[in-house]
């Protein structure tokens, strides 16, 4: 388990498959500490071992059968632990070992933000009987410079969603996560106001066909949806093209922070 | 208009009751631009002036007829900006002019936290069939140590509210709100699991007896309630006393922070 947090996913991994160990990997010491009186309160600690150090510090004297890690941020890659996922895939996993999850899709779409600007725009400009739209467009404006990270309503989808990225988490190299680019095209299914493009992922798992789906139209999870604005509410008609370019590059080489823009 | 931030009381008193000159006093400089933009934009720069200048520094060619402020703080008092008022009513108010608003009340009561509990504790207990109570334990008696601001359920109220203290804005000094003290003693209306004392205020207006209030049992506000948390969450019946010595202090002379605390 890297990166285990709390070691939930490793108790879970013991309980319900039944290995012969665990080993649930952390590097912050705090963390590591609750880990493993978790481990303990549950009666876990025959099968569940805690290590605090960096996976990058890990000995081990075998490879492991499969490697479980919640590694996913916002946008999937955004302050996400995937590097230390692949360091240990390359150095600890048997060849035909398990990685859970094992694929990765990073999925877009246009989005209305109607929402969105009915509290943070529309609101202002009645307010107590005053107009505070300059104050709201300020506010606005600042908030727009920024990925919002947001639950959407489905009614605000315009467009099907068009895939970013596929990454096989078995071949994927750390070198390849350094930019990601994409040129969409997305036909818009109705009309609407066009404000931004919006991000969300899934993530999918060996010997089953039910992703991890972050979706606006599945469950909500803590990461959202992640919404690039365009700068405008742009009203559209359904059967538009929107076409943009999609990058996301890191910060610096080996940075977990993403830059994310969208170009039309 | 006393710290009038975007200029809303101010320009809601120009709109209102058609004063010959409301003085909107902003310290801050980014705040009061926006005040002086938002005063343009409804065309009420006729009636009302932002001046970017701390009160103390203000210069009047007269005394004013009124001194409204959005002063309030959580629980009132802290991080609130009543000294400033005082400040202001002693320099440049006359001497039957107004105050608004003219009266403050600090309340208290007995109450149950069973929502926090359920929240912060109890979930803990049965997490994806896990037992995580040493982890919700930890962050629970972490958060515990300080006051939580949170709306309360009308059901977790275990007792009559209790008066901490009543200030007259027209006499109140500065020294005087430098350490509050009261001995309360509350009975328990129901039976319930003693777990804080909870805070929240009302202030007065003149000429009105519609406070603005800030219970659990008035529409919720930002401001919320304050709960101390005594450390546990005792059993108690209908009709025990429960007496507590409360006391706020501020964290030194001058300073807007008060600490608060609950001895039983």
């Amino acid at each position: 388990d890297v990166g285990c947090g709390t070691g939930v996913l490793s108790m879970l991994c013991a309980k319900i498959c039944q290995p012969s160990q665990v080993i649930a990997v952390e590097a912050t010491e705090s963390t590591a500490r609750i880990a493993d009186a978790l481990v303990h309160h549950n009666g876990l600690q025959g099968i569940v071992t805690v290590v605090n150090r960096p996976i990058e510090m890990l000995d081990l004297s075998a490879p492991v059968d499969a490697i479980v890690s919640e590694w996913m941020g916002f946008y999937a890659f955004h302050e996400s632990m995937l590097d230390s996922v692949l360091y240990a895939r390359d150095k600890w996993l048997k060849p035909d070992g398990l990685l859970l999850p094992d694929s990765c899709r990073l999925w877009a779409a246009v989005v209305s933000e109607d929402g969105w600007k009915k509290d943070n725009v529309d609101f202002y400009h009645n307010y107590y009987s005053l107009d505070f739209a300059p104050f709201g467009n300020a506010l606005a404006l600042e908030a727009m410079a920024n990925p919002q990270v947001q639950l959407l309503s489905t009614e605000e989808i315009l467009s099907d969603p068009a895939l970013v990225v596929g990454v096989d988490i078995h071949t994927v190299t750390s070198e390849q996560l350094n930019k990601i680019e994409a040129r969409l095209s997305m036909p818009l299914k109705k009309n609407g106001n066009v404000a931004a493009v919006s991000f969300w992922f899934d993530v999918g798992f060996p010997n089953t066909d039910q992703p991890l789906c972050t979706s606006p139209f599945s469950p909500p999870t803590h990461w959202k949806q992640t919404s690039i604005f365009l700068g405008c509410f742009a009203p559209a008609a359904a059967g538009v093209q929107f076409e943009c370019q999609v990058t996301l590059e890191r910060a610096s080489p080996k940075s977990r922070q993403y830059s994310i823009t969208v170009e039309t």
